[in-house]
């Protein structure tokens, strides 16, 4: 993972990016929604090497988004297991499946679908709200908000007048 | 550009990863919902290489994400625009970017914000809803949908074994 770094930037895009913009990351973290627990069963699901797995799980667990436990049972296995942190990426993770669901998947339909277990009823379609109101990019607008910094204030200035 | 292919995955998530699941193309469609139409100023901001940004740009645009168009105004120069299809992926960086703001701005506060024109008001949390009603991955259960093949259908038996 010798990646530019980008966790510089003063944006909290870049800085999710930055930990989880890596397509191994995000299939771990698929498979972590999905149940998936053991290093064996992420590691054939997924048809990567040992090294890679190893070190994408490292990675993850490093920023507190999976952490390693004694698994159920009192076996000597370490199971993986989503933080807090790792589960409040499930609207990420849903977004982009629901994305493909309609771009890739359009005609044939969704490969998997997203039930709620009391009601047996597909999840809604993720959107941006205001107010509880869907809109578009274009009802929004991006302003500096007060983490940022000069450069950030400077970077949307010349951006408004380009 | 030499990853591993996703394209094979029946899966909507893998195959979104296998278009998008990239930092660079990530920081382009960010940029992108913020206004950034040219070359040069995509070039600036990301500080990338020409060949990168170049490489990156004509992926986007080889899956339909952005589109070269002539500028405004009548100069020669071509602008860089978001299409339908990569509008749509406008939930998967709001997401991204409101995870950033809890987990790495959650002190500070976020660096830039997203108001409704109208309003002033600030954007409503992502979540994920069925009936309009939030929901964790706890209350929901994935399954086979109309796109599954039969090796999705067993991957999935698998799993709720284990």
């Amino acid at each position: 993972m010798t990646r530019t770094p980008l966790d510089h930037h003063n944006c909290s895009f870049a800085r999710t990016v930055d930990i989880i913009g890596d397509r191994w990351c995000l299939m771990i973290l698929r498979d972590a929604f999905y149940g998936v627990r053991r290093f064996s069963e992420f590691k054939q699901r997924l048809g990567i090497t040992q090294a890679v797995l190893s070190a994408r799980l490292g990675h993850l667990g490093s920023h507190d988004l999976l952490t390693r436990e004694p698994a159920e049972g009192g076996s000597s296995r370490a199971d993986y297991r989503l933080t807090r942190k790792g589960k409040a990426l499930f609207p990420v993770v849903i977004a982009l499946m629901q994305w493909g669901d309609e771009w890739i998947h359009g005609e044939i339909g969704p490969p998997i679908v997203l039930l709620d277990r009391s009601h047996a009823r597909r999840v809604d379609r993720i959107s941006v709200t205001a107010g509880g109101v869907a809109k578009t990019a274009h009802d929004l607008t991006f302003e500096c908000g007060p983490g940022a910094t000069q450069e950030t204030y400077e970077a949307f200035a010349k951006l408004s007048q380009s």
